[in-house]
Order: C-alpha cells, then sequence, then structure tokens
C-alpha cells in the first residue's frame, strides 16, 4: 500500500483479514526476522497496553492490528482511531491469524507495528544528573529487555548498544521492556566512535569488571553525568573500553567470582549510582 | 537397568549409543517435561562445568553422557571416571544424539543427569545471619534461576519455593542458575505450610511490596536471620503472605508503578539485606 492509498483512506476505516497468506500478514509476520526489522525500520508491539505505552509517548504507529474480539472494545476502537489518524493502517483479523503473528498459542488481542527509533550518538548531551547505561555487546535479548526496564525504573536516560548488540526491537526484547522501552532512548554505536564521543563527555564513566579496584559503594556519584559502562555476557569488558573507564568498580560476590547475571548487575549498580537521588518517601521501619 | 546390573559394571565402563532410538536415549530426552523428572526425581545439567560445580557440590551422577569429540579429553575422563565411582552410567553419542538430547544445534559437549534434591521445610533452621529468600509462585524459569544465581552471589543459604512455582529443575531454570543451583538450598512448601513454618521463625520477615510502608534501605537488617518474600511476576504479593510479613518495603521507582523484573528487584534487595555483610574488600576512589 502507498502513502496515497493509505492517506485516502478515512479514519475508522479497517480491513478485514482471515487468510495467513495475505500479503499484509506475511509482511508483519516477517518482521520476526531481524533482517525484515531492519529493511522496514519498523518492530512489534504486543498488548493494548504496550500499544497504548507507544502512541502516548509519540511512537509512530504503521499498523495496528486486533482480533476480531476486540471489535466493540471501546480501549481497542480508540487505539484504532489513534491509528487512522496518524496515517496508519488498522486490521481486523481471525485469532488464527493472530497467533500466526505472535507464534503464540494465545496470543494478546492488539499488536501494533511501530517505526523503530535510535538516538544518534551525536544527540545525546547528558546534563550533571543525568545516568545512562552502555552495554558491550550484550547478547541476550532478556537481560537487554530487562535493563531497559530498570534504566526506565530508575529514572536513567537511556541505554547505548556498543558494538554487535542483540536487537532491541526483537519481540523478546520489547517484551522483556514491559514498555519501558517507550520511555527510554535507545542508541547504537561502534566501539570506536562511542569512545570517541565519550572523550568528549563530561562526568564519570563507570564500568564493572571483576578485578575493578573500587567497591561499587564507595564511588562518588553526585558528580554527573554518569556512564554505567556494562561488559558482555560471557566476557565483561574488554581492555579498550575498560581502560577508558574514569572508575572500574567490583560489585562483592561471596560465592563463585562471576556470578551474576548481567541485568542483576546492571540493576543493583543503577540503584547504587541514583542512591541519592531516588527519594525515601517513606519512612523508617 | 537394574541397580544390580549397574554395580557390576567395572570403573571406566562406557556405552556407546548412536541411536536416537535407543531407550537410555529417549529416557534422558524424556527429562525435558516436567512429568518425567518428577517421575524420575532427575534432571540434566549440560556441560562440563556445571557437571564438575555438581559433582564437587556432592550431588548423585546417574547418567554422564559427552559426545565422541570428548574422547581423550583428560577432563571429561575423569568425570566419566567419578560417575561410575559413583555408580552412575557413561554414554558416549554421537553429535547427533547429544543435539536431540539437548534440543540445540550447538550442544555443550557434556551433559548429566542428577538427583534432584530439596531441602525439607522444616530442617531450615536458620541462624543469625542467614538469609534466605521465599518466591510465591514464580513463573519465569529464566527469572528463578537467575535468583538462584544471585542467592549465591551474596552468600544467602537458599530459596523457598511457596506455592505452585516453575520448576527450579527445568532445562532453563539450570542453565539460568549457572551453577548456583548446586551451591544453594531449594525447599518447596504449600503456603500454609510455609506459614506455619514462618511462625517459629527467629528474624525477620520482608516483603516486597507496591504499598510499603518502608523504603527497602531503612530497614535495620542486621537482627538476622533475613526471610525476603517476592511475589509473584503478575500479581506481587498476596494479602495472606503480605499479611505475615514484618516489614512490607518498597524500591523507589522513578519512572511507571511497577518497573522492576523480579529478578533485578530480588537482586537489589539482597544487596541491600546483605550491605553491611559483603566486605568492601577495595579502597575507596
Amino acid at each position: 500500500m502507498t502513502g496515497g492509498e493509505r492517506s485516502r483512506r478515512a479514519p475508522g476505516q479497517v480491513k478485514e483479514v482471515t487468510s495467513l497468506s495475505n500479503p499484509l500478514v506475511k509482511d508483519i509476520k516477517a518482521l520476526s526476522l531481524k533482517k525484515y526489522r531492519d529493511r522496514e525500520h519498523a518492530f512489534m508491539a504486543e498488548g493494548l497496553k504496550l500499544v497504548l505505552d507507544a502512541l502516548d509517548a509519540g511512537w509512530i504507529i504503521r499498523t495496528l492490528v486486533y482480533a476480531k474480539a476486540g471489535r466493540g472494545n471501546a480501549t481497542v476502537e480508540k487505539a484504532a482511531a489513534r491509528t487512522v489518524a496518524a496515517g496508519g493502517l488498522v486490521l481486523e483479523v481471525s485469532e488464527k491469524v493472530l497467533s500466526s503473528i505472535t507464534r503464540r498459542e494465545n496470543p494478546q488481542m492488539v499488536v501494533g507495528v511501530f517505526e523503530q527509533r535510535y538516538l544518534p550518538l551525536k544527540e545525546i548531551r547528558p546534563s550533571d544528573q543525568d545516568v545512562w547505561v552502555a552495554l558491550d555487546r550484550v547478547r541476550d535479548p532478556g537481560n537487554l529487555g530487562t535493563v531497559i526496564r530498570t534504566v526506565d525504573a530508575v529514572g536513567a536516560k537511556g541505554v547505548i548498544l556498543v558494538g554487535e548488540c542483540t536487537d532491541p526491537f526483537s519481540i523478546e526484547t520489547v517484551r522483556a521492556t514491559m514498555g519501558s522501552l517507550f520511555s527510554v532512548s535507545i542508541t547504537r554505536a561502534e566501539r570506536e566512535a562511542f569512545l570517541t564521543w565519550r572523550g568528549g563527555l563530561p562526568g564519570l564513566m563507570v564500568g564493572t569488571h571483576l578485578k575493578g579496584s573500587v567497591d561499587y559503594r564507595n564511588v562518588d556519584y553526585s558528580k554527573g553525568p554518569i556512564l554505567l559502562l556494562m561488559g558482555n555476557e560471557q566476557q565483561g569488558l574488554p581492555e579498550t573500553l575498560a581502560e577508558a573507564c574514569d572508575r572500574l568498580v567490583r560489585i562483592p560476590q561471596a560465592g563463585r567470582a562471576d556470578s551474576l547475571n548481567l541485568a542483576v548487575a546492571t540493576g543493583v549498580m543503577l540503584y547504587e549510582i541514583r542512591r541519592a537521588a531516588l527519594p525515601a518517601s517513606h519512612g523508617a521501619a
């Protein structure tokens, strides 16, 4: 469908699809592969809550897909109207088609196809209180999604993906973010470009390292901005990145040497970095 | 194979298997289903490192499976000898068989079948400095495995699975523990039995709750033992469990209300609880 055809559709117009071989359905299904997501600069978000989160955060919707059961549901219809108003397409599909799109037996009632959004590295200009997380070659979609979720939870600004990382727009990652993907910035950069950019950055770059010389609780994180750099699941930080850090910190571990999951380690670090900033809104015990 | 046959095997004896339909292979493959794990009280651990961790920690091995490529590898052969010495069976299999057992295209070279081990609730008698984690109806295998890994990292004692939980001996959970499964205790209990047991427990039961009245940093965790109770991924703590807590704490969140992954929240809590106990072995920045 061309832009011209798209713009001629009246608001509220809905296309019904029941065939698995419908080309529109095939295009959406293809988004489960990174190759097609990259080509289309698009991705899927499952579930009404996530679709509404994305629309509220100003993400551009291309297609809203909902199951027949959603017809008459006021929230679904509102989402459909917003989609059409934004120039997007609305598909009402059979349960079978929706299952096939999401590869789930009991799919969510709604799936949205959105445009990917990356913040260019050079547009990041952190101010004093800002916290960013840089992940070096993160591999696990669940870890990446969980880190994005935690970044949102602590009020940090975003995630910089350094080097070859798992796709933040894969369906597994988007699921694991629980909607936080739409609230934080995602940037990607090759290692060299990242290091060059970091050279001009005020504040502290803090890396975690098994051989870190400083306990993670003994750094003054108040002199921000803070850029937290985490190594990947298998290897930790490579030399070139470790050397570029202002502080290499260690999270003490009582058990075996390297027993923290990446997302957990990032969570522990972020809550320490934001310790003073996150209000203790409740009293003492 | 009966115990009698098993005990007649000479140390170092190895059975070669190349057929996918071999009954020994079928029995091991069946362990990917909870029904068979429950019936056999057994589970699979993948990878030489995990198998050695388990053997070192005194877990009982029933079968060691290794790929032909492992023949001549000193560490594999030592593991095989330990297996036979422990009365277990050793299978040398084709890559194809190993792929089929682990359902992976590039399987680890070694898989061990071990006996499950649960510590009965009534045998837990925490002393002052002990920390235990209780998980209410945890559903995600990755979350459970990651929590077990973090429990090990902070030197806590173990995990109590309350109510219907995901299986700690599923292949996904075992993978996510990265070997920590063999270093901590796992207990399971129905909610009522847990509450009765908890009634006789010294120390503090601390639950996390979105409506917790106390900031998680404002509790004196030095008066142990500490039992940390975490609600499940979807619903948080139910009333009956929340009411049984000595403290209901809240982890402050700057973003949306409920944006922490269960394993991350547990990690942040455990590092806070163990803050004084985990040595800051390194100096200040």
